[in-house]
C-alpha cells in the first residue's frame, strides 16, 4: 500500500520517520506492506533523507492510482479542504491531524469519505497519540456517554503549571513557554482557547452522535487568570485548568463550553501538568474513565496519523492480526536477570550497614533513623541484589526489600 | 444479530441489562439490530427480568444457528474451556471477560476463532471498562511498545490506599474490603498477585507480539506489606503499589513481574487510589500513555463485553458508522442556558458582599481574608448567574469569576 503525505511540517516529517523506523512493526499490524511514495511541500529539503520523496505538485499524488491513503498534515481549512475533497474524490482514504478542518468540515468530509468508499480518519487530531478518537467509537460503544471533560491543550496547561507550581505570572510563563517552542509566537489560538474548542467540538461531535459546530462552543481563555486567583484555588485545595465540558441533560440537550475550571485535587484532572493532556468519559455504564498523554508534539502526533493509515490498510478486521504467536520460550527473562532498583530497609543499631553499602546505595538515598537505615539501590539483576542482600545481612536484619519504579 | 450469555452472575447480569438499557445506542454503534437470545446458567432466576431467556442447556446455544455471538462469563478454565471451544468450532463468535482462561489457553483459542473465520475477544478481562486492549491493538500501532505497567488489581489497590491513607493495617484493611464486597472471602487470586499475573500476561502478549505464559512471570503479592514500609515511602515522597511490570530490554529480551513497587509522587499511578486500576503504556513515538478507571464491577465490564459484541457485528469497518449528523441546531444548549457552579471573589471591606450571598453560597464555602470574600456558588444557570452577579456587584467589585468542576 502506498502512502502519500501533504505538509512536510513537524507532524508530516514524523510520519516520514515513523514509517521508515518502525516499518517491521507497522507492516506487522496492518498485514501488509507500506511504503511512502510521496511527500508534498511547497519547500525544498535538499538535507533530509526523505528528499527523493519531495514533489511540489498536487496532481503527482491525485492521479496516482497506486497511492491509497494521503496525510494531510497541512493545516488550516482552505488548501487543505481543496486537496482533502479532490482526494476523497479520487477514492484515496484521507488521515489528518487537521483540527481545524476536522471541526468545521468534518460532516461534509465525512460523507465524501463514505460516498467514495474511502475513510477519513482524525485520530491525531485531538490529544496527540492519546487514543481517545478511536476510543470514543469503539471502546466504549457499549454506553450512553453522558460527559466528556478534558484538559485538551497543552500550551495553555503548561503556562497554568508554571503559575501554580513556580508562582511565576501569566506573561512570564507564556514567555517561557515561547522560549521552549511549547507555545508558538502568536499564542492566540492556544491561549484564547480556539484550539481547546475546536477539540471539544470534535470529542462532543462522537460521543453524542450529532455534528457540534465550534461556533456554538462558548469559549474563554486564561488571559486573564491571574497569581491571586491560583493562590485563591490553593486555599480550597483545588487548582485551576482549562477545560473543555461537554455534557448531556436530562432533557437530552447539550451544554458545551471551553473555560477556565477550579477543579478539586481529588479529580484525576488536577494532577496533570505541564504539556500533558487528559480526558475524562463518562458512560452510563462505565463510570469515568481518563486518558491521560502528551497531547501534541511531532512523534506522538504522527504515531496517531501511523495508526489511521493502518487501520486503513486493514479494510475490515482480519482476524489474523489478532494472534499470539508461541514458540520463543527465551523471549521472557528469568526473573534472576531481570533488572531492578530496589528500596532495603535493614536493622543498623551500630551503623554497619551504613558502612558497607556505599557502592550499592543510590547517592543521597540513605535515610538513617531509631536504628534503621533504608536505601534506594542502584539498578541491577535480581541475582545481584540477592548476593548483596546476602552480604548486607551479615551487618543487619533485612526488614524489607520492595522493586522500585520512578 | 442474535447474543447469547454463558453464567448469569455479576457479569453476565450486566450484560443483559446493558443490552437492554443502552439498545438504541448500542445497535447504531453497531449498525444492526442486536437481541439477546439465550442466557445459560444451573441456577434459577424466577423473579429476574431476564427469566424468559434462561436455559441450563448449552446445547440449546451451540446448536441454534441463529446465535452469532457468545458471551462467556462462567470464569475458570474448564467448563468455560470446553464450551468456547465448542462455540468456535461452531461458528460462533466468543467474547470474555475471563483473564483465566485467556492467559492460559489464549493461543490456542484465538487460532481456533481465526480457523474457524470468527472472532474471540477480551477487552472485559484486563481493567474492566477501560480500553486498554482494543487500544494497544489498533490505536497504538504506530509504535514499537517498549514497556506496559499497571495497577491491574483493584482489591489490592484498595487495600494498599486504605494502609496509605487511613494508617490501618493489612489484616484490617482487607477485612474492610471483604466487608464491602471488595474482596472475596477467599481472596488469594488478589492478594497473592495471582490476578494481576494473568492480566499482565495478556497485555504483554499483546503488546510484545509473543504470547507470554503467566507462569513466567514472577509474582509477589502484598500480603507482607507493612505499615513501616508504608511510612518508609512517605518519607521518600512515594507510595508502594502492587504494579505489574513488562519491560523490553535493548537485547529484545522481556522483563515481566508482578511485585509490590515503591513509585515516586510524581508517577501518575502514585494518585491512583481506591479500587481504580491505571495502566501506562510506552511507545517509542508516543512516550507515555495512561488509562485510567475502574478496573472491576458489574457495569464498566459488563459494558466492555458489550463492546466487544458491537465489534463483532460490525464485520469489518462501516464508514457509515462514523458519519457525523448535521441538522438538529437545538441540540446544544444555549451558554446562558447551561447550569454551571462558579467560584466568585468579590472587594468586600465592609462585609456587605457576605451578607448578601446566604442563598447563593455553597454552604461551608465562604472565605474571608485581607477584604476579600471568595466563596463557590450552588449550581444553577448562567443567566440566572448574571443576574445574582450583576446585584453583588453593588456591594463589591467583582475580582474574579470561575467555573468550578468537582
Amino acid at each position: 500500500m502506498k502512502v502519500a503525505v501533504m505538509g512536510f511540517g513537524t507532524v508530516g516529517s514524523g510520519i516520514a520517520e515513523i514509517l521508515s523506523q518502525n516499518k517491521e512493526s507497522v507492516e506487522k499490524r496492518a498485514g501488509k506492506e507500506i511504503s511512502l511514495k510521496y511527500i508534498l511541500d511547497i519547500r525544498d529539503f535538499p538535507e533530509s533523507p526523505f528528499a527523493a520523496y519531495l514533489t511540489k505538485n498536487f496532481e503527482d499524488i491525485v492521479n496516482d492510482p497506486e497511492v491509497e491513503v494521503v496525510c494531510e498534515t497541512i493545516g488550516g481549512a482552505k488548501i487543505a479542504y481543496d486537496f482533502t475533497v479532490r482526494c476523497l474524490k479520487a477514492g484515496k482514504s484521507v488521515v489528518t491531524s487537521n483540527k481545524e478542518l476536522v471541526a468545521t468540515k468534518g460532516p461534509e468530509l465525512l460523507q465524501l469519505a463514505y460516498e467514495n468508499k474511502v475513510s477519513y480518519r482524525y485520530e491525531a487530531s485531538v490529544g496527540g497519540g492519546i487514543p481517545i478518537i478511536r476510543s470514543l467509537y469503539d471502546s466504549l460503544a457499549g454506553n450512553e456517554i453522558t460527559s466528556v471533560k478534558g484538559i485538551l491543550n497543552g500550551t495553555t496547561n503548561y503556562i497554568l503549571t508554571k503559575m501554580i507550581n513556580d508562582g511565576i505570572s501569566f506573561d512570564t510563563a507564556l514567555a517561557q513557554a515561547q522560549k521552549l517552542g511549547y507555545a508558538e509566537q502568536n499564542p492566540a489560538a492556544d491561549i484564547e482557547g480556539t484550539d481547546a474548542c475546536r477539540k471539544i467540538a470534535i470529542l462532543s461531535s462522537i460521543s453524542f452522535g450529532k455534528y457540534i459546530d465550534p461556533d456554538l462552543v462558548n469559549t474563554t481563555g486564561i488571559t486573564e487568570i491571574t497569581l491571586d486567583d491560583v493562590a485563591e484555588c490553593e486555599a480550597r485545595n483545588s487548582v485551576i485548568k482549562l477545560l473543555g465540558i461537554a455534557k448531556l441533560g436530562e432533557d437530552g440537550r447539550l451544554s458545551v463550553r471551553v473555560e477556565p475550571t477550579v477543579i478539586d485535587e481529588n479529580n484525576p484532572l488536577s494532577n496533570v501538568e505541564g504539556v500533558f493532556n487528559a480526558i475524562t468519559v463518562t458512560g452510563n455504564a462505565l463510570g469515568d474513565v481518563m486518558f491521560y498523554g502528551k497531547g501534541a508534539g511531532k512523534l506522538p502526533t504522527a504515531s496517531a496519523v501511523v495508526a489511521d493509515i493502518i487501520e486503513c490498510a486493514k479494510a475490515g478486521e482480519n482476524e489474523k492480526l489478532r494472534l499470539w504467536k508461541t514458540g520463543d520460550p527465551d523471549f521472557v527473562l528469568p526473573y534472576s536477570e531481570q533488572s531492578a532498583v530496589l528500596l532495603l530497609r535493614f536493622e543498623d543499631e551500630d551503623g554497619s550497614v551504613k558502612n558497607a553499602i556505599a557502592d550499592y546505595a543510590k547517592e543521597g538515598s540513605v535515610i538513617c533513623k531509631n536504628g534503621i537505615t533504608s536505601f534506594i539501590t542502584k539498578e541491577m539483576k535480581i541475582t545481584e541484589h540477592d548476593v548483596k542482600t546476602e552480604e548486607l545481612k551479615e551487618y543487619g536484619k533485612l526488614i524489607s526489600r520492595f522493586n522500585v519504579e520512578m
